[in-house]
């Protein structure tokens, strides 16, 4: 779940971060850097079909594998 | 300029991309792997004073390097 979308960046969006690998179900991953709100990265995806903004683990090698895929040019 | 906002997804965002190294004004970055709509993946950033949007290049080294040191939980 994220706080996003209530207008609030004055801390972290996000609370929990989702383990399942969902990358075949991404349509945009957004990263916001650490800030003065939120000392940590955080990564939301928005999931294709729904619309929904998941967290994802910054640390995780399944995300950060997503990530290198839409580098490369490829889907995740 | 991208064409975000327009609610406009069946096809590219982005028309041209930002070629300055702009990494230090970055609020947050999107990715969108390729999909039907558009072949490419493309890098949307966001602006920390003026939120503005702009398309980053995915081939740019220094691009590259923002996200890497975005995922090293470092502010780029």
């Amino acid at each position: 779940m994220s706080l996003r979308g209530l207008g609030v960046d004055l801390r972290c969006r996000c609370i929990k971060t989702e383990s399942r690998r969902i990358g075949k179900l991404i349509e945009s991953v957004e990263l916001y850097p650490p800030s003065p709100h939120c000392k940590d990265t955080e990564i939301i995806a928005t999931l294709k079909e729904t619309k929904q903004e998941i967290c994802l683990d910054p640390t995780a090698p399944w995300v950060k594998k997503v990530i290198e895929k839409i580098l490369a040019n490829k889907a995740p």
